[in-house]
């Protein structure tokens, strides 16, 4: 038996995590992927690791040195992300991001190997001269000769632990913010925060044992150390899929007796829509969590009707995970007490350990009942980005993490979010949250995108303004709107001007970037 | 809202737990007493540990300051325990102690509060002159004139959080050991290593949020802080008990739907066989866990054939808490598949995170299938002893807790309690277990008690010694019993001599004193 860490007192890291479950659950599907013969026992999935690990040991790769994967959703993603368990520090990389994007985030790592996927091979030959410090190019599913072949390494390194000691301080991970304004930060997120917040994906029975899962948000997302590795820790048995297809999915459901569903909104909405649902059998489903934003009331309870009361949803950034959580029972009081439905446009209450504050701009305490940016203090927050000191002390200004996410708390200790802290429009002396000015705009039949922002008034201070995108086919004047939106809020919420264009800015994963459209407003003269 | 921490990490405490399960299930029952009013919900719960948290801090009872509890199993003994949050530092005292020993105990914790049980206010009083440093004596269910009064304390103290910052280093209890060798010592119990420990719990749904849940053992044993506290942790209801009494039992498990029930091998086996069982519905219980040994093998296949497939047990020790888990599946596996029976003497495999080795003299490992002692490193180890560097040092050589008990592993990853160290047997050149031969020993229908032990011999170095006492009215001679065991044993196993006594020596919680035996035998010329 290899001997672990001389301290007296343990740390767990997903090193422990896999040896463990390896050891409870040696024949016991850990994650399979539907349509291909790819499936790992939790035994089989440790010794794959353990073969990739030593490989990468064997090319020189070091504890503490990152290894960047471009990949859809495949089973050797989880292989790559889990070499972590030898402190190798992985980095996802969005596959829709182009190749400048790529290279930035690749270098500001300092990846020195890099894992692809044969699809996207082409996109890295394309930028590999800008790459100076990555080493070792390695192919998942292919043999292109100017690459290594994943399958040749794992075939020809032995299967034991590489014995490599790691601590709870280390980092697991370098997640890179998509970023709607600045560059990409890499988020740091060390094996204690992680660990922290997969523990609490097992509180009251939200991951089990089991469990027969599907997390349909692709692996290049922080879902991935936050749902995927909670599946894993937690003894269930989990599928990969490679795009979002409703009929695929019920297949699969029904197939697999599956129990447990993530996803965003929308994607429940179609599940719910679709035609063909009623052709399977969708009973053996007992929790759905949905992840990003609230879903739409009636929506919500034409999805209950058909799936039951076995939807939740919790609120966190990469950089401090789940913090709270609306629970199934939250949900069935918010859809049957008179005068609580409320409690579903919240994000619930805080979690384990996750101490919350609503505060302003002084990190003052705001009065009971008054909106704030959302402050945590929590083990699972990070310590800080990498390579960026400024933005670090920013973040973490007085110890506890700042999420430029504007809230506030109802009587019952329930936590609703009311906007960015950037994009709240302050006008005449009131808070206007452009996210509730945009719900409504939304709502107009004829709307298909819109951005709410302040632009500059004399008399106001700000005053709203919505740029609106129109579906094809569709028309509304800027004067309708302003009558729409006049007919569902309070009159000093109404946009002033309503700016109609073909398509609003986004960046690579499809947010709208406000930021570039704030600008023309208020570039200096 | 108050401020927390000012460290970037936030740390989990019991004091983080107290509050979050009074956060998420305010009205949900959390202790109840069956036969009397007391219940509280978990707000209620957290509201009356604050009012004493902040009644004790008027006495002048501050962070870290030793508070001693003298009670049978009662609602209040669980608030105390709790005072916890605000970092002071219960010592649970075993109610069967004489004054001498309780003397002891209190005076080496240095507590300067004592919290009595009516019915024990005279046994306090008979020592109080030897406890100088005791400022404070709380009587729990009454008020005589020489005491506080817990419930007037109660009531006179607010019950907001009284916003200690407590950490998870910080010392959360002193457990005595029973100590069958020397003087009692103080296990150090902190906040991080209890909680870590309390997430073992939670493990595969070995406690749930909808359990409903009986720990059988006193609360003065380290079950508290394992059982009890878990039963907080994950926001199950329990119900406390003052004696074991199998038709209250039942009752309770039919009137309340109960689902979870630990204790002692023999409860279990008095459950099983009592006349009464029948007459009542037992079928909500989904989980037994028993306790501190295994189960006979018969008693075992009867339980399960009356209760289900749904028992298990573990192991560990005051200073680890558990560290190995025989689960309910591992049970069936024994219990159905030929040749596995072996596995119900075993204790499991480790937990998450639980390192383990079994070693020789010199932390030395032992070829695989060997007998060596069992060390572990994890998370939930103690750093020490109370005030006794030297006992710390040799529990804790080479940062690995030193159990002092002999195991051995099956090849499929089992871990068998051998003997404890001390009272391994070698003879010939060969390890003896005493345990092995006590089993057998026992399964003789005259025997009541007895104690196999190691003497000197000029030819074999030790020799096997048993010291038998008989069953009332029963009769056996030395070479009656030696021939028993030549049956039922190899050879070398057998006892070379038997000494039948009227009875054995034993320590106040029962046990068999072994050193005491031993003396004789092994004092100098």
């Amino acid at each position: 038996m290899a001997k672990w860490s001389s301290q007296i007192r343990g740390e767990e890291t997903w090193r422990d995590v896999m040896e463990w479950r390896a050891r409870i659950y040696p024949d016991k599907l850990a994650v399979c992927s539907p349509g291909t013969s790819k499936q790992s026992t939790f035994k089989e999935l440790n010794q794959r690791v353990n073969s990739l690990t030593n490989a990468l040991i064997g090319l020189g790769v070091k504890k503490g040195d990152r290894v960047a994967v471009l990949a859809t959703d495949i089973p050797e993603y989880i292989e790559i992300a889990s070499t972590c368990k030898a402190g190798n520090v992985y980095v996802p990389l969005n596959w829709r991001l182009k190749g400048q994007e790529l290279t930035y985030i690749i270098n500001d790592s300092g990846a020195n190997t890099v894992f692809v996927e044969e699809q996207f091979c082409d996109t890295i030959r394309s930028i590999h001269l800008q790459l100076p410090q990555v080493k070792h190019f390695i192919c998942i599913d292919g043999s292109p000769e100017d690459m290594l072949s994943y399958n040749e390494l794992i075939g020809s390194y032995p299967s034991d632990d590489p014995g490599v000691e790691v601590v709870e301080n280390d980092i697991l991970t370098l997640l890179y913010t998509s970023g709607t304004t600045g560059l990409p930060k890499g988020v740091i997120r060390k094996h204690r925060d992680t660990l922290s917040h997969l523990r609490m994906m097992n509180e009251d029975g939200r991951i089990r044992n089991d469990d027969r899962c599907l997390c349909m948000m692709p692996l290049f997302h922080a879902a991935m150390i936050h749902v995927n590795f909670a599946f894993i820790m937690w003894g269930a048995t989990h599928w990969l899929i490679k795009k979002f297809d409703p009929e695929a999915i019920f297949e699969l459901v029904q197939r697999e007796k599956m129990t447990w569903l993530a996803g965003v909104p929308t994607m429940f909405i179609s599940l719910t829509e679709h035609p063909s649902r009623t052709n399977y059998d969708l009973s053996s489903l007992r929790y759905i969590a949905y992840i990003g934003s609230p879903m739409p009331v009636e929506a919500l309870r034409r999805a209950v009707d058909v799936f039951g009361p076995i939807f939740s949803q919790g609120y966190g950034l990469s950089e401090n995970t789940g913090e709270t959580l609306l629970t199934a029972e939250d949900h069935l009081i918010a859809l049957k007490e008179p005068g609580k439905e409320r409690i579903l446009f919240s994000v619930g209450k805080p979690l384990l350990g996750c101490q919350m504050r609503l505060v302003d701009d002084n990190d003052n305490d705001v009065p009971l009942g008054g909106m704030g940016e959302i402050i945590f203090h929590s083990d699972h927050i990070i310590e800080g980005y990498w390579n960026k000191p400024e933005e670090t002390e920013q973040a973490l200004k007085n110890g506890w993490l700042h999420t430029g996410d504007i809230g506030k708390l109802d009587e019952d200790g329930y936590l609703y979010i009311v906007d960015r802290k950037k994009d709240l429009i302050i006008s005449g002396g009131e808070n206007i949250s452009s996210k509730e000015v945009e719900d409504v705009i939304y709502a107009h039949p004829a709307v298909l995108e819109c951005a709410v922002i302040g632009v500059p008034s004399e008399r106001w201070g700000e005053e709203v303004k919505a740029i609106v995108a129109l579906r094809k086919g569709m028309t509304a004047t800027s004067e309708e709107i302003i009558d729409y939106c006049v007919e569902h809020l309070g009159g000093f919420k109404k946009p002033k001007s309503v700016e109609i264009r073909d398509e609003l800015p986004k960046n690579p994963v499809g947010k709208i970037m406000k930021k570039e459209l704030r600008e023309k407003y208020w570039a200096a003269p």
